[in-house]
């Protein structure tokens, strides 16, 4: 059973009002959206239809920047290559500072001490830990757990994501879907998830749900999720792409049609038809080390029209802006970091992070120029590469860069067999911030807490689920510790 | 050439005066120390001898504590297996948090991005960046840099140093003496270090400048070191533990003896021959992996009556509480969790962090009963140990753990040939801090940038070197970023 409560709207909660150009798509789809999985609309959100009570104020906004993988060591490898070790990345230039845990947990609630990005992406986008693989559903009952962006978008704001993953990416996937497994990307591909397929009543794959959620900007890769027919619903033997330029939005592909897009209907770029290529090249990390290597700062597979992740950040925010009185949430994804790491390639890795803090270089300024806005900038966990002495001799993958400093460095990628992928790691991430509420993520919080975080920028009120015997109950010592 | 010219004293800084159980070896004797090491004393240094001038102020107090090689992950670790994934350590308690980069510099100016113990505790003992293996002395000239105990010491405060290492090692000498090489430690080790040997008309070795330092408490190990004779020097033929009783210092050797020392005079804790026994032990980890096990909380080779990190810690508290008006420093180092990740060996890493943590919460309690106190725990570098997925097959050593909350904990150390040594690493580390000035330590800040919070919070003037041939000359995308 399903049952979300909720709260009374706080007393200096602002009525919200979307501009003409995107009531089509306003608070009563939002609502319909939240109705639609299962959750009760917030007493607030029928609110801005009735006229003349409001008092306009200033806009909140908030931008969520993840470096999927961005770990400490990940943050200081970029820097030492690209800006030297007593550089300063975009990153580093957040006043607000802290760390958090990031493990999720197992069906039975025990603690899981690793998490993967489903997980993770979940504990932020609803607040509550799951179990690896799954998407912003319960770990054991597979209930709906509502989202970061369902709850912004019920109560009138403009929400977006932007990733060079697929769309339908573990960590994109959260903000705007409820699966059982991360692998359920589009129609195709729903064997880990029967019970959600459309074919079965359920509300589809990621890429189905992804249209619905009530996302203004939809940004990244995965076009060849999209293109998949649908096999149950209301267009069922459609592509999903087809059901999305039926609904109004405009599809773009390459820079230039971003370009050209326009507030007022909402935008889903896909700009690849898997995740959007990395920018860097360069050697592998091998067993026994290579030669000193300078990375090639550019990828010959990589499209030219293929927009940046700072391109996308930059239209995105320009699409967002001024669309609802209340303001926007958007989240900007690096995800290639976590893809680079795991392949070994440290020069896919350290231009995939160099590309991110560009991103986040553009949140930053938008945000100089709206002191409204909340920029937090995190990892949703660790990652294999380490840096290590020149004259060490680890047993897995390593190679030698020469930085643009000059000096050598040397990575290690020792946490997976050294003919197959690399692995997460549990270590506790960096998390920092600018703006309204920065201060909240200093000192170790939990990444559920960021949730807490996002809600309360934007003050929406707490969503409150019944506890059954289908929620879940951490073990004692694993509880999460309360954020608010 | 060495000069060093002070600062004009600062308009808030009030007179030091010693209490006059101290006053044997208060200000003159400082200034002599700072006088034989090269360095003019500071104009503020003579002020206390002029009596009536004295308004009494509210003593300053730092407390710095050092977990060696307690990189995040190292964290982590220890907080996952002792107080659950979503429980506390002391040391996250710490309300201002932020990261600070470690690298340290080749005698050419270029980085070098994996420092040592050495050459880190040289940095924020100095303010000065420096090569790996040296102590508080400049990279390639070997000039003496001035540290914050002996400046502490001249400017009216009491001092301290307290360790589960050798005194002599890394982390502690660099607050206490200047010499080419870490492995100079007793007089029979100056292989490394001729010029500074005493039979060669030097300062001698760690141990021999220990004593002249200006510290008031020194407790740790390294009982060796002082038990071997001064080969040259005012008491050539004696050993360094004699020349210390000669001095009136109080020679402790046990739990015991420590609890019996009492102000007035300095104390000299040597609490094992060589480094102080871990607290726990356990199975290493080992390539292929181990069986999941439980760590021992004890060791068999830690004889009764070795006292611990945090009785260390609050007796030093003890002794240098009230010892000046103007306040305290203090160092706490937790040296062997970086001593058991070198050894792959995760319950003597785990026990020896959760040991520094009880040292921690002495400190933050003594500054919650003080609060004129700065309280900082940070690492000097990262290290192996890396949480991963229990199906994780990494090349290098594994284990697994049966955390305290019961539930499986898989530890890999894959920085180093799996026969030999693990390696640091060169993240980012944590930094963390309560109390006056605490805020200095958010954001991205350098190793070398806590000197300078050190030397504020002591309301010290910043000695100034004149700029030589022989001073060091950073490249420029690696200079130091100004954290004043």
């Amino acid at each position: 059973m399903r049952l979300i409560r909720p709260e009374e709207p706080s007393s200096h909660q602002q009525t919200p009002r979307r501009k003409g150009a995107l009531s089509r798509r306003g608070l009563a789809a939002g609502a319909a959206a939240l109705l639609a999985a299962g959750l009760v609309v917030p007493a607030a959100a029928s609110a801005p239809t009735a006229p003349g009570n409001a008092a306009k104020a200033a806009p909140h906004n908030v931008i969520l920047l993840i470096g999927d993988g961005m770990g400490d060591s990940e943050i200081t490898l970029a820097r030492d290559y690209t800006v030297g070790a007593g550089g300063r990345l975009a990153l580093d230039g957040l006043p607000s500072t802290g760390t958090y845990t990031t493990y999720s947990v197992r069906p039975d609630g025990s603690p899981e001490y690793v998490t993967d990005s489903a997980a993770a992406a979940s504990s932020w986008a609803t607040g509550e830990k799951t179990a690896n693989g799954r998407i912003s559903t319960s770990p054991r009952t597979h209930e709906t757990l509502p989202t970061i962006l369902e709850l912004a978008h019920a109560h009138g704001y403009a929400t977006g994501s932007v990733t060079t993953a697929e769309l339908t990416d573990a960590t994109p996937a959260a903000l705007v879907a409820h699966v059982a497994d991360r692998e359920c990307q589009g129609p195709a591909d729903m064997a880990k998830c029967p019970g959600d397929a459309a074919e079965h009543g359920g509300a589809g794959s990621i890429a189905e749900q992804a249209l619905t959620a009530g996302a203004d900007v939809l940004l990244g890769g995965g076009r060849q999720r999209f293109e998949q027919r649908a096999l149950g619903g209301p267009y069922k033997g459609r592509t999903v792409l087809e059901r999305s330029r039926e609904l109004g939005h405009q599809v773009v592909t390459d820079a230039a049609g971003l370009r050209r897009a326009t507030p007022g209907r909402p935008v889903l770029g896909l700009f690849a038809p898997g995740a959007v290529p990395v920018e860097w090249t360069g050697e592998r990390a091998a067993v026994g080390g290579t030669a000193p290597q300078r990375c090639v700062t550019a990828n010959p597979a990589r499209p030219a029209g293929t927009p940046t992740l700072a391109e996308q950040t930059r239209k995105a925010l320009g699409l967002l802006q001024g669309s609802s009185d209340r303001g926007f949430f958007l989240q900007v994804e690096g995800a290639s970091i976590d893809e680079q790491d795991h392949a070994a390639d440290p020069c896919g890795q350290i231009g995939e992070t160099a590309a991110f803090d560009r991103a986040v270089k553009v949140a930053r300024d938008y945000a100089a120029a709206h002191p409204g806005t909340l920029v937090i900038a995190t990892a949703d966990h660790g990652h294999a590469s380490q840096i290590v002495p020149l004259d060490a001799e680890p047993p897995g993958r390593t190679t030698t860069l020469v930085t643009d400093e000059g000096a050598h460095l040397k990575v290690n990628y020792g946490t997976g067999a050294a003919d197959d992928t690399q692995e997460h790691t549990g270590t506790q991430v960096r998390i920092a911030a600018q703006g309204p509420l920065a201060e909240r993520v200093s000192g170790v919080t939990d990444q559920t807490g960021l949730f807490t975080t996002l809600r309360k920028s934007l003050q929406l009120p707490k969503p409150t689920r019944a506890v059954g015997p289908g929620n879940i109950h951490l073990a004692k010592s694993s509880a999460v510790v309360d954020n608010e």
